[in-house]
């Protein structure tokens, strides 16, 4: 269990003047207990912060020896066990996250809990997972180097003729082989399709020609630490125009990461990007600069235009600026950088940004 | 797209005088339109369903060639897009889904789009996905097959020694070679780790040993749509009185199957299968009786004890009822099923529940 992260949690809930706090998200649970459930994305369990302990609340699908886990079930649902620890706590208000919280569970949570007072806040959990402590910066600094790792094998083996998603396959078995995870499905895009930020690999039918461009974004997830990178390759000598534009958006991306302990304020960071690309006279920039990277593989800090984020010592997040020419094709170079305490921006995604043409 | 299931939900809004639906649900937007993002459970896309048309907004990631898709910025926003089309098509109420949408997103949305009344609603377009059409469960059929010939083949390759992990690869390997994908991580336990229904293989460190039992419980997902199946296997002759347990949990789960065309609500259903369970002295039974598939491997309807959801024709569910003795084994039989025309149970998974001994 992380006791500090629960005492930080509470401090801030003090300055508040919040008792307690229900946590609903997957990620701040397991961050702040190391409980989790199998899936992110149902609702299978809960942590209460009370002023004097914590409980975990799931169900019996998920029986464990923890005396801080609580089973629910048809009766002794949450909403009882937590009028009980609220009476014994004595706790007249509760903190619940409003960026989680669906608008249905707010409702029957503040009618049911009728002795207290349910405030919605957001952000709370996150901003503690934002700056990230040593143990944290090592494992997403292996879950990089591993991807690094993975890339370098599965790039020796790149062929005219194979699918983006044969690619992909490589990628993630690699990856699962070795005992990881992906942190998200690879996007492996060939010349058009690279034009897609977000290009859905495994509906795609695209395939590497000779004269091709090669987008590979992905991410590896080594005990529950993200990693993302996306480089560039060429297939055969690529024409004087795309190496132009590489070598420039390769000066952006730099110049990215070095503006980073420049900048106190991510959005000032996003728009120093921005205004480097359009100096360069490149395509438009149609996505955010970057993005937190931890538990998640999109956190805070977002790098964006409507951040109101800090950039700070201990911060883990993305700089990847892309150019996009829809139609044609489109290039992104993106690491995973980690702040210093000098506030400097240092690379984990080690893989090289060298023009690399595959012949 | 399906415009036949678009003015299905218009029918609903109509009743509930409702002039239009904020559709925010990734499986629900993908349901109505096809279109999807690359991931569920982050915020990349929504569905307006006006009262003469339908729009579908999300950010230049995910540019393409549809005159029905509009692309989010800094410089446009969802609720500026809505003001106008609610301005357009004279609409005074807008739906939006109480059990998808957070908290602060109905606040932020409640308080900008003041000339209508957004009004909280649960579960609707959830209700029209819970009967299938033919073609969705043609599909839903496909992935069961796939299923079938997966175990199939890797239960040939089950050997004293091998780990947990190292099966639940093949699982998802084999799916994903095929050009497919896993509906969720498989789940595969052995012994007291088959006593926890959600074990979690990923984080586990069971072996196969001599006398061993194992659990498997995973799913195939083709062309979106899911199918879920677990079945059990014994290393070397089990004892007499797992043998008897298993013929009696095989026996209960058949009721439960032949079970479905008596019962027209699913509570009525659960509490059948969970009397079985009781009668035959079988241990206690810790979770639902079974659960909807389709778009998501778990859905409406739930065949469980606070279920309101009736059973019907043309319904995919679960039936799995199990049996767990903690800190020493379980067993967990389920077959994904469809509700004819008739009002039967048809099998969908088609993997022997012979009780299967592996030498």
């Amino acid at each position: 269990m992380y006791d500090h992260r629960i005492e930080s949690l509470r401090k801030i809930l003090r300055e508040k003047h919040l008792d307690s706090l229900l946590v609903t998200n997957f990620y701040n649970i397991l961050y702040l207990t190391r409980f989790k459930t199998l899936v992110s994305d149902e609702r299978e369990a809960f942590l209460f912060v009370g002023k004097k302990d914590f409980y975990i609340f799931t169900d019996l699908r998920y029986r464990i020896n923890n005396p801080k886990v609580h089973y629910l079930s048809h009766n002794k649902k949450l909403t009882s066990y937590l009028s009980d620890i609220i009476q014994k706590e004595q706790i007249t208000s509760v903190g619940v996250e409003a960026d989680d919280l669906k608008f249905s569970e707010f409702t029957w949570l503040s009618k049911t809990l009728k002795k207290v007072r349910c405030k919605p806040i957001e952000n709370i959990v996150l901003q503690l997972r934002e700056v990230k402590e040593k143990g944290e910066i090592d494992k997403i600094r292996e879950a990089c180097r591993i991807g690094d790792e993975c890339l370098r094998e599965v790039i020796k083996t790149v062929r005219v003729g194979q699918s983006e998603k044969e690619i992909a396959f490589k990628i993630e078995f690699w990856i699962r082989k070795k005992g990881h995870d992906i942190s998200f499905s690879p996007i492996v895009a060939v010349d058009e399709n690279a034009a897609i930020p977000h290009y859905d690999t495994k509906s795609g039918l695209g395939k590497l020609r000779r004269g091709s461009l090669l987008l590979i974004d992905f991410g590896v997830r080594y005990k529950d630490y993200c990693s993302d990178m996306t480089r560039m390759f060429f297939i055969g000598q690529p024409s004087q125009d795309k190496i132009n534009i590489y070598h420039a958006l390769r000066n952006v991306q730099k110049k990215g990461v070095e503006g980073v302990s420049r900048y106190s304020r991510a959005k000032e960071l996003d728009s120093y990007v921005r205004r480097s690309i359009e100096k360069d006279r490149l395509s438009n920039f149609t996505h955010s600069t970057g993005h937190g990277v931890g538990l998640e593989v999109h956190e805070t800090p977002r790098i964006s235009q409507k951040s109101k984020d800090a950039i700070k010592p201990h911060e883990v997040f993305t700089v990847e600026p892309g150019v996009y020419y829809f139609g044609k094709f489109g290039m992104r170079i993106e690491d995973t950088v980690y702040v210093g305490r000098d506030g400097k921006a240092n690379i984990l995604t080690n893989y090289s940004k060298d023009l690399e043409v595959i012949t």
